[in-house]
């Protein structure tokens, strides 16, 4: 409860600096009340924002350590209040101070005997509203012409009255409010759609694997399952390292595991459906499907490390895999993630040739070849989900 | 050259209103310096700013009415420059008037007997820097401890020096600039985000839709062929409505023309390789590809346009077509497009059951079908197209 003197100029510049680099537009309205809150030392300060899908107004509050109590139901005013179609209705001439309109000058206005009766009943319908909400002050934004909002504020804590500086101070950030809300809505509606088109690129991928999965009658579901056990064994190694497993890895793996088998598009029906043993040669044809992905994904530059984790899932840790005989960590860690789920939903599903193992006997058979035909590490991720219950 | 008042809170009101909405840096940087020459009146004024790529600084200058050259060879300044090393040691015994230099204090300074002769040398090399950019003021922005840019200011046109107010509105401009800078920055950057992410998009979608052409011996280039035509038909038809051919449609356009085919993935190659004639049931089952194609492609509802257009891309005109045999003005747009640039590539192209066209007999069959088979609007649009030597 300080008597000190606000440097308004310097609390306005501060605020404008703040509020430019804040992109959520719920965050930066809060930081915005209680700014006012703080600086001015008011009861409290609220800010009714324009919504632009059904154009009504939204409440947000903050409360100095005065603070009145607004009835909890007004959240939302419809456009047709009162103290809406006021500053919509832009008619200078009942305006005050750069349109703000304060409490007490409307009240001695509706007292004025030369006022027409029908200013006088809207005048009324304003003060109102005002009393509804504990307002002295309002201060409209406008941005372009159309009403973005209005700064509503209590009484000064200490029960004085605005003077002009402070009034000034009001209307120059509803001014920088509106840009800066603006702005923030613009870089959320932004993000939106990065994150709509990733969405867009993630289920296109997913309906080709499910399409080309289709065409091996053995594989049903396989793709969904390489693919959410592939990611649940990194996040199981992120725990281990942060910096490794990071999202950018995530989502490489994500697409990896979704697109692992995508170069059996390339292999004749003939083969991948063929009941019975298959011949050196037809064997030879199906181990090219690493190969082949790599041909169709390599155009796309974006995706490299993705390819890396297709090219390289079927290399095994001690080197006798194919297509390189890679060994170890010269593996990329994204392909010997693949291998590891790859590996297991073959084991738990039943294939021509074989029946299916449960799944204690395949984890226990992928924990007797970790450092043969699998990296440790994610070996070890796998034992470790079965242990938790979360295979 | 009026000699008025100016309003410099309201001018920095107006400067930092217009400057959050401007999300390009370049333009932003140069409406900046403009404001500064008109309004303040000086010959010239520039502003250096950090390159996050290689840590330079470069320059955008803007000249007065009685501006003076800057050489122009000087549009980068490395990072060991001076006048940026000066600013950024932030030794802050050495700055004035909140971190602005003005170059007359800055000389008197050189001149004191108790400087330091280290000092005296760095400041001499800073003067020499002044000069050479023809400043007399320059105001640095700082960015959390970073600095951001710094405004370079030429002499008043009136030949007086700078007033406080005038330095105060630098440095509040100054101020303003970085925030808006940066915003513009993270602004841009995720507009280059959202850009990546489509072309991610669009060259997964070429990937897969050339792995399944090449299970079709027949259609080599096909796919590419079908999506340039139909683009370019689509621009011819937006000369007529640029609403109906907006970029969206455009967009969808794009998709569906490349995923045109996508079902084939669901026919047997014993069947799309077949030299010779197709029995009836061969032939309804090629006919399937339509709905296979939508099939695939349904969970994805950001595509809802572009499948509506793979659906009904065998549709005629007069109801003759499939799958459902829809008439005229029922079969969405985007499928008559592609409807036309499909039969014109057929049509010039060598199957296994016949030779092909030249160009001028194809277009000379589509005309004569248009009505028909195509939709006269596109049927015209090929037409147009190849009149102008354009096919």
């Amino acid at each position: 409860m300080g008597l000190m003197r606000i440097d308004y100029k310097k609390e306005l510049e501060t605020a404008a600096k703040r509020m430019i680099l804040v992109h959520d537009p719920d965050v930066l309205i809060k930081m915005i009340v209680r700014t006012i809150v703080h600086k001015v030392q008011v009861t409290h300060a609220s800010i009714l924002l324009h919504r632009p899908d059904d154009g009504s107004y939204r409440l947000t509050v903050s409360r100095g350590s005065l603070g009145l109590k607004i009835p909890i139901g007004l959240v939302r005013v419809e456009k047709e209040n009162p103290l809406i179609y006021f500053f919509k209705q832009r008619n200078e001439q009942l305006l005050f101070n750069d349109r703000v309109i304060m409490y007490d000058q409307l009240r001695s206005l509706t007292r004025r005997k030369n006022t027409e009766p029908k200013l006088k009943e809207l005048l009324g319908q304003v003060l109102h509203q005002m009393e509804l909400f504990d307002s002295v002050v309002c201060v409209p934004s406008m941005f372009r012409d159309e009403l973005f909002g209005i700064l509503l504020l209590g009484q000064k804590s200490n029960g004085r009255l605005f003077c002009r500086e402070e009034l000034d101070f009001f209307i120059a950030l509803a001014s920088h409010v509106t840009m800066a809300i603006r702005n923030a809505q613009l870089f959320k509606e932004l993000e939106r759609q990065l994150d709509k088109k990733h969405q867009l690129f993630i289920r296109t991928t997913i309906a080709f694997a499910a399409a080309i999965e289709a065409k091996d009658h053995y594989t049903h579901g396989h793709t969904t399952r390489v693919t959410n056990l592939s990611l649940e064994l990194a996040r199981r190694l992120k725990r281990q390292d942060r910096r490794l497993f990071n999202d950018k890895f995530l989502e490489g793996l994500h697409v990896a595991s979704l697109l692992h088998d995508i170069g059996k598009i390339g292999i004749s029906e003939a083969i991948l459906n063929k009941e019975g043993v298959l011949s050196d040669e037809e064997r030879a044809r199906i181990r090219e499907h690493p190969l082949i992905g790599v041909a169709i994904l390599k155009p796309i530059n974006e995706l490299e490390d993705s390819i890396l984790g297709i090219k390289y899932h079927h290399e095994r840790h001690d080197g006798s895999g194919y297509p390189e005989g890679l060994k170890g960590d010269d593996i990329p860690l994204m392909a010997s993630i693949i291998s590891v789920a790859d590996s297991f939903d073959a084991m738990t599903s039943t294939r021509p040739y074989r029946p299916c193992l449960y799944k204690d006997h395949a984890v226990e058979e992928i924990r007797r070849l970790s450092g043969q035909q699998f990296n440790p590490l994610v070996a070890g991720a796998l034992v470790e989900l079965h242990q938790e219950g979360r295979l």
